[in-house]
């Protein structure tokens, strides 16, 4: 079951992924205009109830992904979360005891088979490829043993990244990680209704078909449920929010020389159980 | 002319401040259903018309300040940005070329006259005293010279800060900053009219009447139109977003020993032409 937001025409709709393109949903569910209200509501089990048996209202080509949850209230990332990343900053500083957190808005991310946009400020935009989870239930002071009870579904992050940006000022990544439409998410979320979908999960990136990520979650140095425990302990988590999970090792920054996007590239993020989430790169 | 949203018993609403209280709006103007919308209509003129002559309808005591914009899509905060506040971190570094970015999500602030609230995680509760502005009209790349045409109106924040859980990971600020009810913001917003409202203001903070930070806008390292063009160069700012433009130095971290916020104490962030932003402290 595959949960998506997609705009037609001028309408912006929700659905269901179906055999050759997508079911909308949201003409029948006026009382949630979003899927953040869908999750709000925790009713992604209606609108799989609602798709059984429904013909695709739009077949592909006729549609495009947006963002899986259009307005969340916040999106979270990790940073630093796989083994060997930490090594990989070079600065002889030890792996921190708790997470690196950033903020990134919605409007830094396009949906699946969009270009990630590379301004003309910079050459230096880079991948990294993510899993991310959408919260589905209200929490705060989460513990680790009950942190799954609080997803709703899970999706894909290319975590695009404008590297020079990234070290621009004394503290804080925010303005190399907060460039319009620099990033991407989708193309759908899935529901979460299993620990084996984030337990042990492979995460792969691939850029025009070379093996660029490839890693699995059970290695994460900070666990999804710590890392719903840890931010929950200051930030009351709220249905919608996103939780960005961390990349593994391979960006194109890491390389010597660095191996950024180019025009025309093809980048492709893809985890067992969720799907690929692809997407170009085009000059603004 | 001020302008503020208020709570009176379960409702939101807003209005500006009259002689002994609140003059009630929104209830004359249902196609802006917050300040949000009033700002991005462009209508805060039609605000201040609209009170014109009114008796107050909620008097003080009858009504609690909410944050002035309750639901911006984004607020930005500008970190290090006075004279001496980047010596103060005495790590040898020179000050930076570019401004430190970090965000925070609005339920980290609280409203005026509302205590903020110290978790039990830590004593390390930090006052930081500033002037924020809100967008009122959407762009990218702003110029330094149009920077100001891009500002609505002006208030006052109270950034409150978790100390050490500002250093707790490798990099960034984010989860020192984003402690639910933390700080605040308001009590109000005052129209942005005049250059003169920003360019040469004192603003000052005391802690229990004694003076704690005091400095003028005309010192800042980036000033507040060099924040614009640098922040709008990769994000899209648009109505109701709110930048927190950096405190001076004397924050209660940089005493030694550090002078943190107690239970009962009486927080004032003050400037010139706004007015004041009181807040008291108390213990979750």
């Amino acid at each position: 079951m595959k949960i998506a937001t997609f705009r037609a025409g001028d309408q912006t709709l929700y659905g269901a992924v179906g055999d050759g393109g997508m079911i909308a949903l949201s003409p029948e569910f006026p009382q949630w205009p979003t899927l953040r209200d869908v999750v709000q509501a925790g009713a992604l089990h209606d609108l799989a109830l609602a798709a059984k048996g429904k013909a695709v209202t739009h077949p592909t080509g006729g549609f495009e992904y947006l963002i899986p949850v259009p307005n969340p209230e916040k999106i979270i990332c990790v940073g630093v979360n796989f083994p060997d990343r930490n090594a990989e900053y070079k600065d002889g500083q030890e792996a921190p005891p708790n997470p690196s957190l950033f903020i990134r808005f919605p409007r830094s991310f396009t949906g699946a088979g969009q270009p990630l946009i590379r301004p003309p400020e910079t050459p230096q935009l880079d991948y990294e490829g993510e899993i991310a989870i959408v919260i589905g239930k209200e929490g705060r002071r989460i513990s680790e043993e009950s942190a799954y009870d609080h997803i709703a579904a899970i999706t894909l992050c290319n975590e695009g990244t404008l590297r020079d940006w990234v070290r621009h000022a004394k503290f804080n990544v925010t303005q190399g990680k907060n460039w319009d439409l620099s990033g991407a998410m989708g193309p759908w979320m899935v529901p979460f209704t299993s620990a084996a979908q984030l337990d042990d999960v492979r995460l792969t990136t691939t850029v025009n078909g070379e093996l660029r990520q490839d890693d699995r979650t059970s290695r994460m140095i900070f666990p999804i449920r710590k890392q719903i425990a840890y931010i929950s302990t200051f930030t009351t988590l709220v249905p919608g929010d996103i939780i960005v999970t961390g990349t593994p090792t391979g960006a194109g920054a890491r390389f010597d020389p660095p191996r950024f996007l180019q025009p025309g590239d093809v980048i492709e993020v893809e985890a067992e159980g969720i799907g690929t989430l692809t997407n170009t790169v085009a000059d603004e």
